[in-house]
């Protein structure tokens, strides 16, 4: 399993030509493309559907494509994003009562499965369905909102999470969402995640591939 | 007040390249951009949300952007999209029960509004805003699916919101969405309505000058 | 199109032997079976789903099975109960905010349609949808709650549904549901219905063919 | 039945003292004492509940307590209001998907019941309940806000029901509530209105039997 | 306290004569009728209400009748159940915001309490109830749906609520749900669970009695 | 940080003379206002918003104001209670999927902010909160009833919460809500509360200031 995986999550890209924009990212180094979904319910925003993850397989994108739905309920539009060609689908147990049952639905539908923990949930959520987990991710500033800075306590919570990972002797990514950039991202890694969402760091970089490589020595120098 | 508005719905475009696709439209000939917001809520179906209205505008986009809120409840998303440079928002009033309060906070955010009929819904829901709107929307399909045909008695629906527009003396746009062709266009023109919105009979033409062209002549001569 | 429907509500039915109470009441002459289904949500009950509905079809019951649905939303449970035998489905126009999706639903499961209007609901949410229907069921109780007596004014409440079937020129049946006995079903039957619920009328009468026998003449008398 | 009840709105008085508030607005000539209930869901503003009005009880107060329901759902609350000494209990028909069960409700605990129609509301809703009614209250305002001005359609609106009631031939009070003052209650009660809520307009004043008595003798002139 | 209690679902009975269903697998040897309420909001399915439990009491069932409620919201209906005959009522902790209150207004109705966890659930919502509660509910499928496969994690999970049983020193009876079978009941057993719901594996058995009595068998060689 | 905060609740007061009431509780010698705030949806009850709270800043009370928030969800009303006066918002995590979120929405309001743990309610909610929190509130009864008796195991979860406090080495007040009177405060304050809620215990009392002063010496006995 690869130790660093970056996905620029595509909330900061530009709308107007997201095609080429992916196609940038992912020629400047990035593995994954972040696809942050909002439905103004779970959280107060409302951003993309499954109609432009389906876009993006059509423009000829054939990166990972990481679903991390802010969606509540979550189960109905699980099959619209697998269709649409979804890699990974992730989602928040507040959302869904039946967690379990939501983690069987994503890969029944031929996707990894993965569970978000917004910065105050606890970890106990993981007890029974880390080993039917692919992915956690953290998230290190509140879902729904931009321009946060990275909460501290997330890196302690990585370290609780990372332990469990191990403890369970699984595959399973560890992934941060928020304030990610390349002069935090060593000590995020140090602390255990695999795989980093970042969005303005990337984006609103003048030299995506500059900023990429930057990321990853990083990391490279924190294991 | 024109005669003839062609709004052709985004919907239909490739969300990979849509600045280019709305660019290209407009060159086409086309008036408005007809901006579908699906909340997976009010609709089954998730699509765009406030950033790609954003990303038009910063793109250059100039034309009013018609935005159809399929959303519940509809108030806190309205200010969101009035800052992202929509033009005219429309929403439901199945999806608000404070309908002239909704209305009145589009247009105190500086927006033109309007309301959404769906095929079942009466027609007095008119009666005591429709001094208020700039605009009716009724809907010839039902909302939130795409691929549907002209609902035929959305033609006498036509007729008795145009006698209400008319008694009213005011200038209320009448706008009609879902299975419009060049080839219904005419009678559609001829119950009443001056505003059209069309996805695929438009995007999925190989000449989008030539479609809207089309229209435009079946429109002048239903006069 | 038959002039008298006898429709047996179940609900007034022993639930402990229901295939014999069904047995027994349509060996006596009733026409429908009548299925009252209550969430606990759209109405403070909960009643019976489509297994029982399908139990019913397993036992043999071959004549029509009329769902009520007192459920919100609807659409989710319409598969569930085509699949399980229901020949109509109705639903009240409260609880759906795509009344026309909701009976093309219905009907696209091949059962027929019916919408009901609760003792308050204004009939002009007929308006657009009548054509599409085949049934429209009025309340003259309070749907959720027994041993309600018959509410007065659905009488004239019938004959302003009768004239706008008649105008339509469709064969759509008129139904009633609440508070109808022998000694009262003829002046319903002179106000319009044609199709009539009666539960415990019939299910608390000694003798089922006795008490639907007279409810016919009753009938009969008043054309 | 008198053709003018002043209801000072309480919304207005100096919750500190509220007693003493009310205890002066009546013996400044006022008739009814109206009390507003917002939920936060119906509308986005929390108020008083059950508890104040039972307080004003305990302190004395024996004019007609008249709640404005501003809350959904509606059936809970009503049992507790009527015990809480609430003389008459309005609500919102947006907020109950059965109206004439709950007015049945609220008749059923020895309280009078109206029915709130909000600007945009349609009058038919009243068509089949009108005659269960002691009254209905017109919103010439937006509910949950307040420092709004008097919409000059309802004075149209107050004409149709004043229609309505006098067709039906039953004493039914016509009340009114949103930006009433002493300067245009003249011609609101000439469109048809007979109890008039004011809130700023009186508790505002220097002199609350002062602009009571100017109210009255505006009334009485447009008669 | 007995160390094995057999409760076969009785959703998986014959409907359309659930008396005579109910009579046969008491006469069997089953202990309990488990009785599994649906609500289409907390999973989507609609079973059976208050009444059906009210016809089997009526019918001469005397055994306990184990209500598990899969429902949102559960306060208001516990007492329809109660009245109706239930003797234990279990419910979701995810069901209710209150769980502490919800376990009280059980036991105040005259019911044994029980609340129930999904695969998910993190066993600490025992924390701060145990001592409150009649008995646990492990679920080892999720709810809602039928055929599904007993989840091998439910053994762990069966041991550590045995231990927090064990450890508070209270008689509480540990019961699981899902995909028990005679071939692997006897390893749930040793895992700690004490109480047996089993649907198919009993009513689809050509011989109840026969499937009954090789549970027990299993059951008392695991111990 | 005071050892011993007495926080009368002001439910239990006189509605009709609010100001006077806390006047004369302060002058007792009562150390902060405690303000329940129930919305009729996180709890069966409606009581008082922040027109009340601001009437109390306008009478002059400059105490204080340690507001409880029984709403959900929670994130709209908060800024309305800053905005009046607040001092103190606490809220329970069960209404908001956003815990972190709405912390730091009351802090950027300049109000403290607290959360609540419901007598179920697991304590690791405060695992990676508890250092951005300034109060936990244990409540020792349910939420939204009076007359409730002090739950006993509330003292072992006010030993758990203490521990949590001071391993994290903040000051963090926890309060206690719920059947606290001065014959059993002295063994809450044992088990680690420094800040006490209590109603009829006081506002029942002939002399406030006499049960206040045995409250703080019982308190002051227990440490």
């Amino acid at each position: 399993m690869s130790d660093c995986i970056i996905a620029p999550s595509i909330l900061s890209a530009n709308f107007a030509k997201l095609g080429e924009e992916v196609d940038n990212v992912l020629a400047a180094g990035a593995d994954w493309v972040h696809f942050d979904v909002m439905d103004n319910h779970y959280v107060p925003n409302l951003t993309i559907g499954p109609m432009v993850c389906q876009a993006l397989r059509r423009h000829g994108v054939t990166a990972p494509i990481d679903v991390h739905l802010m969606v509540q309920p979550v189960d109905r539009i699980v099959p619209d994003f697998a269709e649409a060609g979804a890699s990974v689908i992730s989602f928040h147990p507040e959302a869904s009562s039946h967690v379990h049952r939501t983690i069987q639905l994503i890969k029944s539908h031929g996707c990894q499965a993965g569970l978000v923990l917004n910065p105050a949930t606890p970890v106990d959520v993981l007890d029974w369905v880390l080993e039917d987990l692919d992915l956690v991710l953290l998230m290190s500033v509140n879902p729904g909102f931009g321009g946060q800075a990275f909460i501290p306590s997330a890196l302690d919570k990585l370290r609780a999470v990372r332990r469990k990972i191990d403890a369970a002797g699984k595959a399973v990514r560890l992934e941060i969402d928020g304030g990610v950039k390349a002069d935090n991202i060593g000590e995020i890694a140090a602390a255990g995640a695999d795989t980093f969402v970042a969005g303005s760091a990337i984006f609103n970089a003048a030299d995506y591939a500059d900023v990429i490589a930057r990321m990853r020595q990083a990391v490279a120098a924190a294991r």
